[in-house]
C-alpha cells in the first residue's frame, strides 16, 4: 500500500468512527488526538500478528480480527478496574489486503468500541509483509487509587474468577478439528467457538471487582495457571487453586471426550479472557456475583509464601506447569 | 520467540528502563500503566516495519532502529506543542533477532527517551515474521488550548519553518550509493546520513512556535509539499511557499550534484521532521529562533483559498505534486 493508499484509507477509516469521546476533544486526523483525562489513566498495549495469533484462513470474517485486537487490548483494562475511554490503532496491511478488507476488518473494532463506549481516537497505518493490529488503549478512573495492579494480594484474601474457564480452549481444539464436536448441540459449538474467536473483556465486572475492595486482579490471557503465577510473583505471595471448585465452561467435558483433559484446559488452556481477583473475606461475593452478572466463584485462597499450588480431588497438589504439557503453540508452522 | 522468551525478555527490558516519570504511579509490568495527566494530553501512534521504514542491513545498529522508532513518534508530539510524557511500544520480533538484538534495539530507544524526558512506560512484545515497532506516545500540556492541530491557519499569517530542509533525502541519496558522496567532506556526509537514520524530534521547537502563537503545525513526515498539503487542507486555506527562501540543509547541492535537483529533494524529500507552522504576523520571529537555536526560517505566507503553490525563481508557481516524481518507494523489493 502506497502513501496516497494509506491516505485514502485513513480518510475512509475517519468517516465511520466517532471522533469524540466524553474527554476527546480532538480526534483522529491530526498529529495526534488531544484528550482531557481529569484523573488516573491505565494505558497498555497489545499487538497480535497474523501467523501467531490468528490466521485470517480460519476467521468467519475480517471484522473479527479487529474485534479481537481491540478485545485482548481492553481486557487489560478490565483487570485494572478501569473505564475504557480511547484506543489507537496501528495497523500493518500487507499487499493481498486491499482497502475494503481494511475497512471490513476496522469495523469489528469500530463495533466493539461502539458497544464498550470506546473512542477510537487515532492511528497510523503501514505497509507491512505480515498483517498486524497493535492497539493501545487507556482507560480512566476519577481517582488513581481506585485503579488496580497485580501486586495487592494479601494472605487470607480469597481468590475469586469471573465466568467459566476453558471455554477458549475447547473452542480452539474445535477450530482445529480436535475434540468430540458432536458430543455437543450446535448452538454450544458456536458459543465454545465464539469464545476462542471473540473474547469479550471483562469491563463492567472489573470496575465492580476492583470498587468492591479487590486487593488485586489480572486478566486470564495465558491462562489461569501462568497468569495466578504472575500475580502471586507480583503480590509476593503463594497462590492455592482448589480444582474441585474451578467454573469449567458448559460444553467443556463433552467436547474433551477422551481426546483431552477439561482440568487441564481450563487451567493452561488460556484466551479465556475472564479476570482473576484477590478479595478480602469480608467481601460479600454474593451481593458482587449478582451485581456482574457473568458468575463470580471462589476457587482458592491468597497465603504466605510463593508460587501456585493446584489442590487436586482426592488431596493431592500439583504445580500449574504440571498442566502445561497442552498448550498449543501459536506460531504457525 | 515463544512466550517464556518474551516473559524473560520484558523482564530484561524492564531493569533498563525508568519506572517513573513526573505523571507515572506505575510502569510497566502490570497489566496496563497508571499515570495522573493532570491537564490535557496529545496522544499518537507510529509504527516501523522492516523492508518498509528500514532495512536491518542498512542501519549502523539495531539501536538506531529503536531511535527512529521513538523519534519518529515523538515529532508528532513535537508538532502539538506537546511536552513529551510516556511511550508505549508493542515490538515484533522474527526468530532471526535474539533477545541480545532486541535489547539493543530498545536501548536505542531508552537513550533517547532519557534525552526528551520520556518514561518508557509499557509494551508488549510478540513474535512476528517480520521486525516492526509500534511506538505510542503521550505528550502533556497544563492547557488543552495549548495544544495545536493542524486546523488554525489564517490567511495572513507567515509560514515557517524549523531548521534545514532536503537533509534526510540527502543521507538517503548517499546511504543508497547515489549523488556526489565526494564532494563533501566526511564529517558533513556523516551529518546527512544521521538526518536520515537518526532523526531528532523537534521538541523545544515545538514548545516554543506554540507558545509564540502560532496558528496551526506539522511535522515534515512526508516532505514540506505533502505536509503542506495536509495543513491547507485542514486549515482550509491556501498557502504560498517561496523557492528562494527554503533552508536548504547544508551540503544538499553538493551532493545532489547532476544526479538529483537540490530543490525536489527539499520540497519532496521528507523524513526531515522539521516543524512547518503559521505565525500571526505579529510574532518576533528574530527572537523566536534565537530561543528555538536550530533555526527558523519564513518560506511564505497563508493565503484564502485550497491547495499549496510553490513560487520558483523566475515568478513562475507550481504544484508541490511537480516535485515529486522523485519520491522513492520505501517497500523494500
Amino acid at each position: 500500500m502506497g502513501r496516497m493508499g494509506e491516505f485514502d484509507l485513513l480518510a475512509r477509516v475517519r468517516e465511520r468512527i466517532a471522533k469524540q469521546g466524553p474527554r476527546v476533544l480532538l480526534g483522529s486526523g491530526d498529529d495526534a488526538a488531544i484528550t482531557v483525562p481529569g484523573g488516573a489513566t491505565a494505558t497498555s498495549v497489545d499487538a497480535i500478528v497474523e501467523g501467531v495469533h490468528f490466521r485470517r484462513a480460519s476467521e468467519p470474517g475480517l471484522g473479527w480480527i479487529g474485534h479481537k485486537a481491540l478485545a485482548t487490548a481492553l481486557s487489560d483494562l478490565a483487570a485494572m478496574g478501569a473505564e475504557a475511554g480511547e484506543a489507537y490503532t496501528a495497523l500493518g496491511v500487507p499487499d493481498d489486503l486491499d482497502e475494503d478488507g481494511c475497512l471490513e476488518l476496522l469495523d469489528g473494532m469500530v463495533e466493539l468500541a461502539r458497544e464498550t463506549g470506546v473512542t477510537l481516537a487515532g492511528g497510523d497505518v503501514s505497509a507491512s509483509p505480515v498483517l498486524f493490529i497493535a492497539v493501545t488503549v487507556v482507560g480512566h478512573s476519577a481517582e488513581p487509587a481506585a485503579l488496580l495492579g497485580r501486586s495487592g494480594a494479601r494472605p487470607g484474601d480469597r481468590l475469586v474468577v469471573t465466568g467459566e474457564l476453558g471455554a477458549a480452549a475447547a473452542g480452539l481444539l474445535l477450530a482445529e478439528g480436535g475434540g468430540e464436536p458432536d458430543a455437543v448441540a450446535p448452538p454450544q459449538r458456536r458459543r465454545l467457538l465464539e469464545r476462542q474467536l471473540r473474547p469479550l473483556p471483562r469491563l463492567a465486572a472489573g470496575r465492580a471487582l476492583a470498587a468492591a475492595g479487590a486487593t488485586a486482579m489480572i486478566d486470564l490471557s495465558d491462562g489461569l495457571g501462568g497468569d495466578a503465577r504472575h500475580l502471586a510473583e507480583a503480590s509476593g505471595v503463594r497462590l492455592r487453586i482448589d480444582a474441585d471448585a474451578l467454573p469449567l465452561a458448559e460444553g467443556l467435558e463433552e467436547v474433551c471426550g477422551a481426546a483431552a483433559d477439561p482440568l487441564r484446559l481450563a487451567v493452561s488452556g488460556g484466551e479465556d479472557y475472564e479476570l482473576l481477583a484477590s478479595l478480602p473475606t469480608a467481601a460479600d461475593l454474593e451481593a458482587l456475583a449478582a451485581e456482574i452478572g457473568i458468575g463470580l466463584t471462589e476457587i482458592g485462597e491468597v497465603l504466605a509464601g510463593s508460587g501456585v499450588e493446584i489442590r487436586l480431588p482426592g488431596g493431592r497438589t500439583m504445580e500449574p506447569s504440571g498442566f502445561e504439557q497442552l498448550r498449543r503453540p501459536r506460531t504457525a508452522p
